[in-house]
């Protein structure tokens, strides 16, 4: 199990996840996405399951519809980790390759 | 684009869904649902997203680990219809199919 970051490798790691903002009350980070219809966001979710099953490490998610939250914190350690931070990257790099929403959206 | 149900419709289905719950405030159904693991959990969902693409029409829902929660409620009807009642009835039978947590969990 990992560590918990600390604050210095916290606040840079946030720095290098533009996309994703601190909790409210929480040692977690949180990203709300958007896509074109819920057969997009089901398939970001399937991406993202297989990454999660692999490193053993897994989200915290709503979904309703084209919109897909996304909370993330080791829950065996307390707050935020490593992990965290590589299922971050992951999550932004399967997000990149999909069609965003219509403008109208 | 279904009606909401009457009040005699919408007792008679909650009735025949002894696991959902009524929201609170809310003119919506609710379930939480437990599985052995994550990989259940997201098959689970994954089998419910094909049905729900089908019908067009989705759940909202989260998931975290072995759990997933589901609400069910028609956005553009303004409350519960058939649609929900149909999509609950698909969610039980293939939540059926699966393993159960261990008792453990």
């Amino acid at each position: 199990m990992p560590a918990r970051l600390s604050p210095e490798a916290r606040a840079a790691a946030l720095a290098a996840l533009p996309g994703w903002r601190e909790v409210e009350g929480r040692d977690a980070i949180f990203r709300s996405l958007r896509f074109a219809d819920f057969r997009a966001a089901f398939g970001f979710m399937a991406q993202v399951a297989l990454v999660a099953e692999r490193m053993n490490h897994h989200p915290e998610w709503f979904n309703v519809y084209s919109r897909v939250d996304v909370t993330l914190s080791t829950h065996d350690a307390g707050g935020l980790t490593r992990l965290d931070v590589e299922l971050a990257q992951a999550i932004d790099r399967i997000a990149a390759t999909l069609p965003p929403p219509s403008p109208s959206e």
